[in-house]
């Protein structure tokens, strides 16, 4: 693991996710670009001490010299955006499987080139949208897909959260600080954090991507340097209409991510707050709750199933069905074997699609909230 | 009652709202333009045949001259938006107050002029933005005065309904016929007809006028000619931000009429659907669930309240507190006394800002979705 | 009306359900036991002064000798249980229809009795359980006739209400007052009060009689007379259990009715304070949300409808559509002609059942909650 | 582990819930009472098959034998239910640390036998009652205690499933053969295996034991050995009373349970299945809802957190909880320290009520549910 030490979030997230199928163990790390503190988490974490290291670097050249049997499958990054693409690049060009954490990286120069890499590398690189491996997420993408919804009409995804509605970064809270320094974070701040989640959720249930948007994002905090709110309107290609907004500065909300779709048959919502249930609702029948763990689901939805319906899962189990994913990919990369075909997690492809979102965000922005088509990709 | 006859929706609607309490009766009407269709009409409602008339200048001319013990205390004009504006206007000159449903007119130059009117005849002109007679609305709004939530900072308010979703105009059902024809319902359909309602009950909540906006409207439904769905980003004059998006087209979304408000402090939330509660959200504290009918209201929601909390009160109830407070301005009209100070409904000067908000949604939808400043009203 | 006067609860729910639809008016009353509070109580009703009496019973003379175009069509019967009655049976005997508020008597042998004097009368009476006026329990109703649950097994009813957690009657107010005293509600407070609208519900929708019960009936707050929450299984014909449990000491409930029904097939839930929808669980496909006011509903729910879907009818439509059947009967009787067959409101009937339920759970619970069989009605 | 090879269903919730956080891993097991059964499993879950065995006896034999440095820390049985006394005795008394499922033993003589093992042992034992592990059951708890709901005057519980609303066990599947396998299971089917988490829930919220009960059981599933429901009166020491229910034949329920406690002052409610949320009401003041990962909360049960609020934690992670607090006894333990005077688990005490409660339930029942005393334990 790279990042993760001591004060991280995701990191730990990412260890939780990665271990509770017991298909992985954490066995080497530099969870801190402070080497004492990369020391000080290692410990933590009972690692053994000799592969804890100081820097990225120290443990690229450490681990790619290990025997066979000691040798890392894959490692996970966690750190800021800002060190996302570098220690990508090298793990992947010294052989390793990659798990990065969302959004791929820095700015999409930087997801263009990580592509190439990854495609250079025949390398495993898993994009970290967990919020696509909720179950419910996969039953109705399934259901957009075989045209239970009918022709995509209207897409309405939002991802509302609170945290920042104060200026928590002037307090020294580490997750605060550097998602609002551009420095560290990017050209966004709501938008590249958040808003990403949002833009990946509705591509990944309708397969639509976005043409053109027009953005309209704010600073509402006094001091802060990246936006904290933004309300973006949506064009897809195909005709589809949408609303995206998402926001860091609205009181009392925590995850309030969900979306709803609408086409010409049926409409349907999800909550990302209360993710075990999927609603479907039609101009003339009953509406219908789809709820996990019930054999009425698409197999692409049941197989993520760990406990028997009415045994609520949630954020962690959603973000272990990405690792379920990842693992699988990577056992065949280890052994030597073709990848399956139906893998189901986010790529550096949707890492570029989104990195894109957030550059044509903030141009639009920037512009006064003018209407900016998405770059060919 | 001018409108309101067999095959219209609102007409029986006012007709509930306006009895409900056993405070007024209906007298008199020219319920349909057809004056056959309005004889028929009004022997279904009991009217006295006599007083049942083939159009509302006839009526106008023939009510006029009751004595004073017959005479009508007000008229409710219900008929498609084309036709709010003559009658209005022909009532008020003629000395009657005047209930008039939303839009308040056909086009802003007429809400102008109706203005006008109304102040000139010193006349009671109440428009019925039904919703803003929710009993939880009106606890939002205090909340809102009362610094509840902070400075304002974000407004979301989604109007949803799908009974548009296919080509209903074709089949002639009435409802649909009138409001996708640009002759009889303006430059808007979905817009006019429930985003006006979003953008009423934002300004009512908040007290925040709309400084621009930037408004990408949709004709979805094939042969339609007026749009059917419309994503809305909004500026308020101070600061804050919004997003409004209504549709006819979100197929199973019955009459999803939602706002969320969010200040520095806390935020709302409010659904139509549910209208018994308001939520009230907090960084650091719990939620807090406000329930129509409990003590711990304020008076300004309190006093409307007909049955005790957990007997769910609902559109009709909302309705009727329109008229509530319409009856306490009309009785003093009629008196000869001045106005109560307290008095609670919308009035032209509503419908002037909703007119105004229309016309700015359409302009720039027109230019391709360009931000466009409201102007003085 | 009698009763209803100043202060009372229910009597003016019954003036604004019956009047909701403009098919009825109010022309008479005796509002008060007290001659002075009936006539201010008439006068604030707008009632003509010279039809307003001091008793009931000099209203039944005086009105019984009025001319065909001004005699009563019904009277309603608003009183406390023990004066249910008297009433009931002098208007009945004078040839008056009647509404009688529930339950229906103040002991169950004045029920049977009220019986045959309805049977002798040949007159309508219509008992206000008023529950199962809300669309969504007829079609509750419907699906277990027509077997969507399969086989009843199992129904769970509740109706908990907090506003009698503290000594309320101490306080003179008048609804406390009279529930809580034995000389005027009977011999069950929570149970007779509340408790029967559960029973009745049940029944109305499951179609099952109460075949033996075992009530555990508490007196919680110091110095109260009968009992202010119940707890009781049952077990009905047929071989389907239950539970009816009822409060009025449930600290923060408001009017929590709600009931849950299993059969081999599926099962329902349907709540009081939410009552546009009804929800059907099945263990093999989604569930089902069936909501007020769309086409998919079976006719003898769907014909009661106000307003469209999503605007939400409440309690005192709900209480309206049993006197829009009540009227029904009423306009037939008066009219001499047949009652029509498909009339669903509730009757006399209903009212032995429920005093036969209310004196079962109170012998039970006085043998110390032992099981007792109902007794042949 | 004893018990949970391939088949099983708690044995891998225990897997996922005790390493969830990285303090144990899986070493020995005897999963199966077949040893080749075992031997497969031992396999599927990557064990040593040297240390996979073939019968518990056998694995207490070899593993008491083990260094001290390889030697188990705990022991977990997920064993059928008469399969729980003779390994938990054993083990015990080879100086094992045990985690035991519940219900604690096959009949409540047998587990007042182990409590006296376990107090002779000197060993931990944790039984788990898993749903006390949700954060805002705790939140409940020290509400209660803390007298946020005033004198407790009422509980009504329940605990509904549908999975047993046909003859599953005629299938042949393994989880509903032995639950109504009165050899296997005991004496009771429904009220043992899910009543007694009801009967938990409740003590572990009000502290309240149960003085004496009235319990209905039913078998619906014609065929069936075992009652698959049971609706029961229950009547507090102290004096409060309360209804449980429980039913596996509740078509279309998944796993629904959900409590509500009242008390003087205020009621909670929580539901299992949205298990993030703690609802309060008042009398007198908005409902509140106390949501997880809040810092708000108690300490008690903010120390759960493992991600934050508005990201929900579910089945597992609650499970997890009761790992947690074990593995701070058992730690103790294992260094020989003392056991830290907070731990918050159940233990074999609760074992021993839970047992008694189930016989009682089954006593009552078996008198045609008359009241039956809870026996001094």
């Amino acid at each position: 693991m790279i990042g993760g030490g001591r004060g991280a979030f995701i990191g730990a997230v990412h260890r939780l996710a990665a271990v509770m199928d017991g298909k992985a163990e954490l066995v080497a790390g530099a969870f801190s670009a402070d080497p004492a503190r990369s020391h000080a988490s290692g410990a933590d974490l009972f690692v053994d001490p000799a592969r804890v290291y100081g820097s990225y670097a120290e443990m690229a050249g450490a681990e790619a010299g290990m025997p066979a049997d000691k040798r890392l499958d894959f490692v996970i990054i966690v750190t800021p955006n800002h060190q996302h693409f570098p220690p990508a690049r090298l793990f992947l060009e010294k052989g390793f499987n990659v798990v990065l954490d969302k959004p791929a990286t820095f700015n999409l120069r930087e997801a263009r080139k990580l592509r190439r890499i990854v495609r250079k590398s025949g390398k495993v690189l898993v994009l970290t949208h967990n919020y696509t491996g909720n179950v419910m997420v996969k039953q109705a993408r399934q259901l957009v897909r075989r045209g239970g919804l009918g022709a995509i009409r209207k897409v309405v995804v939002e991802y509302s959260q609170g945290w920042l509605h104060g200026y928590l970064e002037g307090t020294g809270q580490k997750q605060a600080a550097w998602r609002t320094d551009p420095r560290r974070s990017g050209a966004a701040g709501c938008i590249g954090d958040i808003g990403t989640h949002a833009e990946n959720l509705a591509r990944y249930i309708t397969g639509l991507p976005i043409d053109s948007l027009c953005a309209d994002l704010t600073v509402f905090v006094p001091g802060r340097k990246l936006d904290d709110d933004g309300n973006i309107l949506l064009r897809f290609k195909g005709g589809a209409k949408g609303v995206l907004h998402a926001s860091q500065i609205c009181s009392g909300e925590e995850n309030n991510l969900n979306i709803r779709i609408y086409g010409t048959k049926a409409g349907l919502e999800w909550h990302q707050e209360h993710p075990n249930e999927l609603i479907v609702k039609y101009p003339d029948q009953p509406r219908q709750v789809f709820r996990r763990g019930n054999g009425y689901l698409w197999a692409q939805a049941r197989k993520f199933t760990r406990v028997p319906s009415g045994h609520p899962e949630g954020y962690l189990e959603a973000f272990g069905n990405i690792y379920c994913e990842a693992f699988r990919a990577i056992a065949a990369e280890v052994a030597g074997k073709p990848l399956p075909p139906d893998l189901d997690y986010p790529t550096i492809d949707d890492g570029v699609i989104g990195m894109a979102f957030i550059e044509a965000a903030v141009k639009s922005a920037r512009l006064g909230a003018k209407w900016v088509k998405l770059p060919k990709l």
